[in-house]
C-alpha cells in the first residue's frame, strides 16, 4: 500500500503528459495506421520517464481503441485513429480547431459598417490627443526607450484606482489592478489561467462571440445563462452552479453586448452571494458603463465582492481612445499574482507610451466633455437606427446605453440570406447565432449603430431593411 | 470491425477531455480523498457525453490509481492523488507551475544593471522619435480611434518586406509578416499553436532563459543542444532530430543570448537542410542582428529556406524603441494562417499608433545615423566591461556584436554567492544556471554591457569583481 501510494504521486502528472503526447502523435500522422509503436524500454528512455508510465499509457491507449496489440510483439496503430484534418500534408503542424467567425466578419471593409462594436473615430478627440502625447513627450523624454513593469505603470494604475472608487466606488489599491493590451487580452489570460478541458464555464446567452471562440479553444465546456432585460434567473444559475461547478461565469451585465440589457442592482448582490458559494469567479467585464443615455447604470459587481470572487474588467478605451488598447484588469491576491505572471509570458507588459498618453487624456477635464458630447451622439445614432428598425416593423428592446441594437427579425426573413445580400451590398452585421454558445439565435442580429456617421447609418438601414423586404416578396413568391 | 472503428473516431477527442477534467477536480482537491464520485449515468449526462466515456475513464483512473473501487458501488479518489500545492485553499485557481526567475531578478531596481539586455535609453534618439510622433499624428489624425487589422497595418509590413529584402536579402511578402508585441510575444504565440505536452523542443544550452519557461508552461520537454564559437555540432542536432522528433529548435544564432557567438554561415544552410529532412521548424529569434561591431553577421537562416520550415521573429526595435514593443514575424503559409488566429485571439492586433510611429522612423535616414553611433557606444561599452573582466582575470569570448557577455567565474567563487552579496550591494547580473535548460552552468554568468552609462559600467564592474575578490579571500581563510 505505501508503495502504491508512493507511485501515484509520482506518475500521475507524467502519465497524463506521456498519454497526451502519444494522443498528439497519433492525431497529427507521425504515428500512422498499423505502424509498429517504439518498445516500451526505447520510449521511456527517449521521454525520460519511467517504463511503467509508457506501459500504462500503451495499455490506456489499447483500452480506448487507439492502438492494438499484436503477437504479444508490441503495440501497433489502430486504423482510423487519426482525426481526420486535424494535420496539413506537408507541414506537420497542430492546429487551432476554432476558428473567429467573427473576426472573419469584420475582416472584410464595408460601406456600411454595423457589425463592429466600436466607436466612429470622427466621434472621438483626435486633435486634443495630439496635444497629450506632446505632453507625454515633455513629461517622459525617455518613455520610448523604456519598459513599462508587467503589472503596469504604478502611475497610472494608482490613477486608476483612484477614479475606479470616485466614480464606481470600488475599494481597490493599485496593486489590485493589471495593465492589459485591451479586454480580449485579459480575457484569454484569465481563461488561460482557469480553464482546463471540459471545465464548465457560464456564459450569458447571448455573449461577446470572441469570449466564447477563447473559451472554446481552451476546451472548457459552454454552459448558457439566458439573460433578458430583467437580468438572469438566480434560481437556474444557483441550480447550473451546483450542478456543472463551474470554474467561471463570464457576464458582461451593463448595457450588455449584444442585447444592451442592464442586470438590476437587486440581482448584483445575490449573484455575488451565489459565485462565493459555489466558488465560481465571476469575470465581469464592463466596457459600456460610462457610455449610458439618461440614466447611470448600478454599481458594478465588482463592488458588492468580499471574498476575491469577482475579477472586474474595465475596458473604458473605447471610448478614450481605442487604438491605444489599455484596459485595466482588478482583482484580489492570490489571482493577481497569476495573472502578473501570465501577462509576464504573454507579452511581458503593455507598451508604456501607450499608457502614459491614457493617463494623461483619461485624467483630463478635456475627457469629461468629451464624453457628454459622446454620449449625445451615441443616443442619436442608435434614435436614426430606431427609427428605421419601427419603420421596417421589427423587435428590439431599447437599451439605456451601449452600442448596439439586439434585433429579432419577422419568421418571413431568413438571417443567412439577409446576411449574404448585405455583404454583397457592402453592408455588415453580426447574424445571433455567432453570439449564441448553443450556435442558434437564427433570427436574430446584432446591429451596431456607433461605427457608422449619421449619414450612412440612415441611407445603411434604408438599404438593409429594403434587403429584407425584397427577400420576404421572393418567399411569398416562392423564390 | 467496422462498429468499432466509428466507435473509436468518435470517443477519443471526448475520452482525452472527459480523463483530463476528472483529473484537474482531484489536483485541485475538489474531488477529496475517499470522496465517492458521482454515478457514470449522471457524470455522462452533466458532461453531455457517452457513458461509456465516463466509464472508460473512470477505469484509466482506476488503472493509474487515482481512483479505487469500492464493493463495486462506485469508484472513490484514492488517498494521496491530491498534489501537494496544486491548489490554495479559499481560491480553486489553476495555477501555473512555472515562474520566471529572470523576471524576479529584474522586478528589483539596482544602481548598477547587468542584467537587463536592454539598451541605456539615454543612448536612444528620443527627442528625434518625439518629432516621428507628432508626424505621425499629421499623417493619421484618427490613428488613436483606430485599430490596426490582426496581422497589422499593411503599409508598415509592405516597408517592412522591402527592407528585409534589401538588407537581409529575405525574399518575402506583406502577407507572410506578421506584427507582434515584441518577440515574446512571437515565441509565445508560436508556442501556443506548436507544443503540446511532452512534445520535444531542441533549444540551445545555453539560451533566452523567458523561452525555456514559455516552453515548460507549454509542458514541452527541453532537449538541449549545445551552442559553442564554432555554432552546433551538426551531427549529434541530427541525432537529436532522429530521435526525438523535436516539433521545433529555438535558435538565437547570431550574437547569440547570453554568449554572443555566431553561428557560421556554411552551418546555417545545412541546418535548415536538417530541419526539412526531420520536419523540425526552426524558429530564429534574430534581435541583435543590427547590433554588430566591424562585420556584418551572415544571412539568417530563413534565407535558405524554401519549404517553410523557418519562422523568422525579426525583433528590431530593441535599438529603434524598445517601449514601442514592435515586432515582426516572418513565416510561410500555412503556419502564417495559425499564427494570425493565435494573435486575434490573444489582443485581437497591435496598437496602431505604435505601428505608425515605428514605420516612419525605421525608414528615416536618420535611424541610420543613430545606428551608426549605437553600434560605436556600445562597443565602448562593450570594451569597458572587458577591461574590468581582463583586470580580474576572468574568462569570457569576445563578441561580434549584441549586448552581452558570457563569463566563466574562478571555481573560487560561487555564483549563488556572489549573486546574493552583488544584489545586497545593488548589482544585478543574470546567473548562468537560468540560461540552461539543464539548470546547470553554475560556474557562469552573463553581464549585460548595455544598459548602464559608461560610468556606472565601470564603478559597478569594480565593485562586482571587488566583492568577487572578497568571496575568493573568505574562502581561503575558510569562512
Amino acid at each position: 500500500m505505501m508503495k502504491k501510494s508512493a507511485g501515484v504521486e509520482q506518475s500521475n502528472p507524467l502519465f497524463r503528459q506521456v498519454y497526451e503526447f502519444m494522443l498528439n502523435r497519433i492525431e497529427r500522422g507521425e504515428w500512422k495506421a498499423h505502424d509498429k509503436l517504439p518498445s516500451i524500454r526505447l520510449l521511456a528512455d527517449e521521454l525520460g520517464v519511467h517504463r511503467l508510465t509508457v506501459f500504462k499509457a500503451y495499455r490506456a491507449l489499447t483500452e480506448n481503441g487507439m492502438l492494438y496489440v499484436k503477437d504479444k510483439s508490441g503495440y501497433y496503430v489502430s486504423p482510423g485513429s487519426r482525426l481526420a484534418n486535424s494535420v496539413e500534408e506537408g507541414a506537420a503542424i497542430l492546429g487551432y480547431t476554432v476558428k473567429s467567425p467573427m473576426s472573419d466578419i469584420q475582416r472584410k471593409p464595408v460601406t456600411y459598417q454595423f457589425s463592429q462594436a466600436l466607436i466612429d473615430p470622427g466621434l472621438l478627440p483626435n486633435l486634443f490627443l495630439s496635444d497629450y502625447v506632446k505632453k507625454v513627450f515633455d513629461l517622459y523624454p525617455k518613455v520610448m526607450g523604456t519598459y513599462s513593469s508587467v503589472q503596469g505603470d504604478e502611475e497610472l494604475r494608482t490613477t486608476l484606482s483612484r477614479h475606479f472608487h470616485d466614480r464606481y466606488r470600488l475599494q481597490l489599491s493599485a496593486g489590485e489592478l493589471l495593465i492589459t493590451s485591451g479586454a480580449q487580452q485579459a480575457i484569454n489570460l484569465i481563461a488561460g489561467i482557469m480553464l482546463g478541458p471540459m471545465d464548465a464555464v457560464l456564459v450569458e446567452r447571448p455573449t461577446y462571440s470572441v469570449a466564447l471562440d477563447i473559451f472554446r479553444r481552451a476546451g472548457a465546456r459552454l454552459v448558457p445563462v439566458e439573460i433578458s432585460p430583467q437580468g438572469y434567473d438566480l434560481a437556474a444559475v444557483e441550480e447550473l452552479m451546483r450542478r456543472h461547478k463551474p470554474r467561471m461565469f463570464y457576464i458582461n451585465p451593463t448595457h450588455h453586448n449584444p442585447t444592451g440589457y442592464t442586470v438590476p442592482a437587486k440581482q448584483r448582490k445575490l449573484l455575488v452571494e451565489l459565485a462565493e458559494r459555489y466558488r465560481c469567479l465571476l469575470v465581469e467585464d464592463d466596457p459600456f458603463r460610462d457610455m449610458h443615455f439618461e440614466e447611470e447604470p448600478p454599481t458594478p459587481f465588482f463592488a458588492y465582492d468580499t471574498e476575491g470572487w469577482v475579477i472586474y474588467i474595465s475596458s473604458f478605451s473605447k471610448y478614450v481612445a481605442p487604438g491605444l488598447r489599455i484596459c485595466a484588469v482588478a482583482c484580489r491576491y492570490p489571482f493577481m499574482e497569476r495573472l502578473i505572471a501570465a501577462k509576464s509570458l504573454a507579452d511581458n507588459g503593455t507598451p508604456l507610451l501607450n499608457q502614459k498618453i491614457f493617463l494623461h487624456y483619461y485624467t483630463s477635464p478635456r475627457l469629461q466633455q468629451h464624453l457628454g458630447k459622446l454620449r449625445i451622439a451615441l443616443q442619436v445614432h442608435k434614435e436614426i437606427m430606431e427609427e428605421e428598425l419601427a419603420a421596417a416593423g421589427w423587435e428590439w428592446t431599447a437599451p439605456q446605453g451601449g452600442l448596439n441594437l439586439w434585433v429579432k427579425l419577422p419568421d418571413t426573413v431568413p438571417v443567412d440570406t439577409l446576411f449574404v445580400r448585405c455583404m454583397e451590398q457592402s453592408i455588415s452585421f453580426v447574424p445571433g447565432e455567432i453570439c449564441d454558445p448553443l450556435g442558434e439565435m437564427k433570427s436574430w442580429l446584432r446591429l451596431s449603430y456607433s461605427f457608422a456617421s449619421e449619414g450612412l447609418l440612415r441611407e445603411g438601414m434604408r438599404r438593409l431593411t429594403a434587403i429584407a423586404r425584397e427577400i420576404e416578396a421572393e418567399g411569398r413568391r416562392g423564390e
